[in-house]
């Protein structure tokens, strides 16, 4: 396509003898057989008998097109993890060629360890081929099913990410990626190149990315594939490699360049990693990769129907449909499968040929079998200091202020102090700005880039990952947990929506691997959600959005666990629980600003188990002069609940509830506060949910709820739409009203302010009559005037922003 | 920090005399003494007097690191627009530097224009200080309420991709993009820089990208600042550009720099342009591009309390704070604004001396002015063929097969060719898959890469724009709506998760663009979600997501339009109508697979100017035989209501029908299918809902409700959670069970298929009695019938993938 430049390797070199080259020519053509054989056949899987079409599955379903690279490339990894004993895993971005990596898998002998009914025979072939993309079988991509993978191939742009976070802290481990061309067009794929600058040389391993040409999408050619070598060349070593370059579709040639090319790089990674590691080189590596140019859907029907399809899009997925409508089909179907030469590959039995079989590598070092892959077998807990030492003393509730993210700053920096080598920190730009600085008391942000006097906190080795690419943060930490480590993610809550689409794909995965007995549990990914919507009243409206929560509501209930603790203990209890948590994906939502806390560490670990509970300190029920002023209390139930979850709607419903306590002291209200959200929806609907008798013994099964949510309203009407009560469910929350003001104007533009949850709560109970008139005026005016307050001054009512709870403990 | 290399501009000439570089550098000091008072001040506007505590904000909020570089930039380019009178529009990535472009926009006259209560005077500078970042002003960023912006500055990373959308099809304009390197590490941004492999330099202006390297992100150094020069290069050239460099601290010298980098980029981008348009030059052009490199916070406060902060991340935000309490702070923020000399900047009266007003370019010229960037003052409305034209006869209801996306894309091909220059079609290469492939009649693919013989459809210019980045699709067509013209995103629903923060922000755009009067209305973004969660049986668990819907419910009610059309025709029509539409966000779910229609076009208008209704011919209410068999149907209501929304659905809905009135005769069933989903809420919630009674009317006050829907479950529950009827209504929908199976399958995983529904009405309606269990076990028995069909074949049984509706219409 365009003239090959001094870096393409022509084959000068031969390095595989005449007998190497036929074996791993013929371990291709074995991959390539099992992977057409997937695709197509129900039965007669070594073509024992002519091909007819009982033999061949009703509805084709799956990808060729990128599957003979991803087989090219497994074989060749195979000869040098060999030679070098290397300990590698094999990680695919397009893999929606999922048929390539199952049969290697199968060739390797992992296949039949891991599920003993596809055995290594010619029946063990015939279930292979049949339960692909079949009702009952496996999937069509690369997926939790698939032996030696962390990476679905389903939703394209996530390998490089995965491949870095997979060879951090790693430091004998070699990740070959493959990237396709199709997916190098995702903006994910595109920030990935520059993990390098995150990969330390001596305490990490390393990543060879192999960028496959073949030009084409499932329609369109490939940007890279279209735009001149140098341009492609510079674009590479832009981004810190040194590419290397292999290309052809005369396989013999290729065979020897790609060997060639493979001896090459990883000779220089090692030669990389000796150099930083016996202190010769101190500068950031220009780490090798590999750049495959070769046709799509190679050895595929070169023609069909006429038309070019081997080297175009016309093989992307299934090049030779409408078998049962078209003879000739069938017949190039045999073709294509015969040119394999089954015969040579297979005995009799259908078992490999031993000497085909000796090419794998033994035990855990078959790609597919390598316990990295296989994530949890690696996993250990972390070492977690008591986090009830980092606790706020609290002798009284609501009167001493502190930074929730700060005190957890603190807790981390220990963790990271007694877990020097299996816990990351990532965040985009904002471990200082969420206020977790303490970290840095015990580690630097690892950063390979040029560092400069005036720099702080910054170092070659470190456990905390900074980069303004959300993507970035998630991808690395996604490989990091499922090749057995742990970490967490703290991020600004609205931009957390940046990775809704890869957190659907790592919250699917954990759903499937559950289901998967070889598969074994490991570290739950752990969001910290921190500079959240109430409190971006500076950065304005596009740094206000909630609806994170409700993204995550819709995954699967088995790994879903969201989390509002209200002040800093709760927040240490929270956190202390979901690092020791496996399978799940916690989300927390925390403070950082100066704000109240509430529970001493006792109750507050005791608030957190519970999830959710009534603050008796709070309300009033218990208190002498209450009860009997309104018909409603005669029931000995509170007239009515105030609920809320969050921070701040906490501190707004505590507010509201002294007004109501100091100008409607006959009103007996309770004050319910939740940490773990899913404790309102019913026990039959997530494992957390409350059932009907205990949701009623605490929200009432007849009064008014007022309740103060942290996000969207609509979320709790949708958790407790069930409940007996719930149409006496009354919920304020963000309803889309924000600009850059002040923290108290952001809540009253939603409602959600002390004055309007009184204003609620009078509107909620009619029996407290026309006497209670003049207290819902007063507070309509007290709006109206903290906010002229705002316009005037610039800043709240320190009347509004300093408020304290009065009424004590107990 | 890296030499000079031989791209870099050392400044050899000096294209600024001595009074142009007074006057240019005037300016910039006027703009950054704008930005900084309006940061800082809330009175005393041009320190006619000394500064006190009295004239400084309580609370300082806005950022200042990298304003001084838009400001210079903003500067440069009122030059070279007034001296070649060239229509350009200037997008700022780095937009959180609202100061500095609320700055030029006043000293260019725009703001008073626009806000004539800010004035050219001492009270206009009083007002305008006041009002940034302060209750009841305007947001700190860059936003809507800031003239000539198209890009709000809060998420960043889609600058260039807007700019690139404003740039399509305007053919004379110049899209002046600043890109912070902080968000260069982005995945969109990084995605971005490929979009000049699309951009036809005959019919599409010219984006100059300019990289600002002020080397610091809020905490951070960036990538790009710390690679050697060498690298950066070669990334830039890897993706396509020429680049210019700019590098400096000292104001003369960067001043002629960038003047002359200027001249010459503009020269060549005439020249480009030029050649392509004479026909000289066929290749892709190498597009120039400038690195300009100068300290964040550049002239601000080069130390404060002992530590760097002009030239390190310490000047990110509020450089000086602190000021209350610190008398020294309030000395040096005295210093840093006189430092810009603003007696020499503004009269008397307060008003811009006229030399330096004079830099401005005239009227709509001004780059804040240009109506390009007030969006719908240039919009046309979309020629539109008659929809109706394109209908498939439906004679029978549910007994024609037709691929609803196919039809639609006859209509579109149609569109496309009455509309050659305000139209364009987005997706990530899936228009063929979409099976919208009737445009390509009409129009191309555009593609400035390599085009090879055996390519089809791809052209130097087209309609059709294909990458495999929902980023870029999304990005691309928000900045050419933004700039008045039209336009359709489709995609595979499961991915469209990829930009759901950028709908966040485009939707926050709409909220707040409503509320300002002189912004005027753009055409709708028009989402087509086709190859949906409920036929992705052939890609499996990581492809299907229906869960867009839910995230597009949360935003504000009045911009999201929601439609499920069942059928071929009811799509036509609802897209004609979304293509009419202005400042919508319109989400079109529809299939691609051959599925019945039910509807002829008379009736598919009717019904979808109702957005929902009783399908007549589909119950059997009105049927002699029906009624009274019930205890229920003494009322006159139905025993029960079927409701469906979506066409597998709809489909499963229909079929369970035909089960219950061949084997329930005596139930009396009434049919309702909902198109707009919007319609189910409380008309005080959406102004699409319906009243109360409305709702009653349609779903009774008290029957049951059997609702097959195509998303997540409870989004039914939390659209009808206050109609009368709510706790009658059972939803079924998706619930996160899917692998790669055969269609019927995915239905039955999550038990929406005909035989469930029959089911639920049995267990829901239990005046049935015990005489329908034989039919519930029938229909369980269906089911394990069904799936061990698909077992054993490998597709669904004929009878049931083949069912139609055998009761006729009327």
């Amino acid at each position: 396509m365009t003239a090959l430049d001094h870096h393409a390797a022509a084959p000068a070199r031969l390095p595989l003898s005449v007998t190497e080259l036929d074996l791993i020519n013929a371990w291709w053509r074995a991959a390539n057989y099992l992977s057409v054989g997937q695709i197509y056949l129900l039965d007669n899987p070594l073509l024992r008998e002519p091909l007819t079409l009982d033999h061949v599955k009703p509805r084709l379903l799956g990808h060729w097109g990128t599957t003979p690279g991803l087989n090219l490339i497994y074989a060749h990894l195979n000869r040098v993890v060999t030679a070098r004993d290397l300990n590698a895993i094999y990680v695919t971005g397009p893999g929606h060629g999922g048929p390539g990596l199952v049969a290697n898998a199968y060739l390797d002998g992992t296949y039949s360890e891991v599920y003993p009914h596809i055995g290594q025979d010619t029946d063990g072939l015939r279930r292979l081929f049949r339960q692909f993309s079949f009702p009952g079988g496996i999937p069509s991509h690369v997926a939790p099913e698939t032996p030696g993978s962390i990476n679905e191939g389903g939703e394209l742009g996530y390998a490089l990410m995965h491949a870095y976070g997979a060879a951090f802290d790693n430091p004998d481990l070699l990740v070959a990626c493959v990237i396709g061309d199709g997916e190098a067009e995702t903006g994910p794929m595109a920030a990935s190149w520059h993990s390098n600058k995150f990969l330390d040389p001596i305490a990490d391993g390393a990543v060879l990315p192999i960028l496959h040409l073949n030009g084409y999408k499932i329609a369109n050619p490939t940007i890279l594939a279209r735009i001149p070598r140098e341009e492609l060349n510079s674009l590479l070593e832009g981004y810190g490699h040194r590419p290397y370059y292999v290309e052809g579709d005369d396989p013999e040639s290729v065979h020897q360049q790609f060997a060639a090319v493979l001896d090459d790089v990883v000779t220089e990674i090692a030669r990389i990693q000796n150099d930083a590691r016996t202190g010769d080189v101190t500068d950031r590596p220009r780490w090798p990769m590999i750049v495959l140019r070769t046709p799509k859907g190679w050895t595929g029907p070169r023609e069909v129907d006429g038309l070019q399809t081997e080297g175009t899009w016309r093989s992307h997925q299934v090049p030779l449909s409408g078998i049962r409508e078209n003879p000739e089909h069938l017949r190039q179907l045999e073709q294509w499968l015969r040119s394999y030469r089954p015969d040579e590959l297979f005995d009799e039995q259908g078992r490999l040929r031993p000497e085909l079989a000796a090419l794998a590598p033994a035990g855990v070092r078959r790609m597919s079998a390598n316990p990295v892959a296989n994530r949890g077998l690696l996993l250990e807990s972390l070492h977690l200091p008591d986090f009830r030492n980092y606790a706020v003393p609290v002798d009284q509730p609501g009167t001493v202020l502190s930074e929730a993210t700060r005190v957890l700053g603190e807790f981390l920096r220990d963790i990271i102090r007694d877990n020097p080598h299996n816990f990351r920190l990532m965040g985009p730009d904002e471990t200082a700005s969420n206020r977790l600085g303490a970290v840095f008391e015990g580690t630097d942000r690892v950063w390979q880039g040029q560092i400069l006097p005036t720099d702080e906190h910054l170092g070659r080795s470190g456990r905390v990952m900074e980069v303004l690419s959300e993507h970035l943060c998630q991808g690395w930490l996604e490989g990091y947990l499922l090749t057995g480590r742990h970490g967490m993610f703290s991020c600004y809550e609205a931009f957390i929506h940046i990775i809704d689409s890869m957190v659907n794909q790592h919250a699917k995965w954990l759903k499937v691997t559950g289901e998967i007995p070889w598969r074994r549990p490991i570290a739950s990914l752990n969001y910290l959600l921190t500079s959240h919507v109430w409190r971006q009243d500076h950065n304005g409206f596009s740094h206000q959005d909630p609806g994170f929560i409700d993204h995550l509501v819709n995954k699967k209930a088995g790994v879903i666990r969201i989390y509002l603790p209200p002040d800093a203990n709760t927040l240490l209890s929270v956190a202390d629980h979901c690092l020791q948590s496996r399978d799940y994906i916690n989300l927390i939502v925390a403070g950082k600003q100066p704000a109240l806390s509430y529970l001493s560490m006792d109750d507050a670990v005791l608030h957190c188990t519970r999830g959710l509970g009534i603050w008796e300190w709070a309300g009033n029920e218990t208190e002498a002069h209450a009860g009997g002023a309104l018909a409603e209390s005669a029931s000995g139930l509170p007239d009515v609940v105030m609920a809320c979850a969050g921070d701040v709607p906490t501190l707004e419903t505590l507010a509201a509830v002294d007004l109501l306590r100091q100008h409607l002291p006959q009103l007996k209200v309770r004050v319910v506060n939740v940490v773990d959200l899913m404790r309102l929806q019913p026990d039959t609907e997530h494992p957390h949910g409350l059932s009907d008798a205990q949701f009623d013994a605490i929200f009432t099964p007849s009064q008014p709820v007022v309740f103060a949510f942290h996000g969207y309203p609509t979320l709790i009407h949708r958790l407790t739409y069930r409940r007996r009560n719930h149409s006496n469910i009354h919920v304020r929350g963000f309803k889309e009203e924000g600009t850059t003001t002040t923290p108290f104007d952001v809540v009253m533009l939603n409602d959600l302010d002390r004055f309007h949850l009184v204003m609620d709560v009078i509107d909620q109970v009619p029996a407290l009559g026309a006497g209670a008139a003049p207290l819902r005026q007063r507070m309509s005016d007290e709006r109206l005037r903290a906010r002229a307050y705002t316009r005037a001054h610039g800043e709240d009512d320190p009347a509004i922003s300093g408020w304290t709870w009065p009424h004590g403990g107990a």
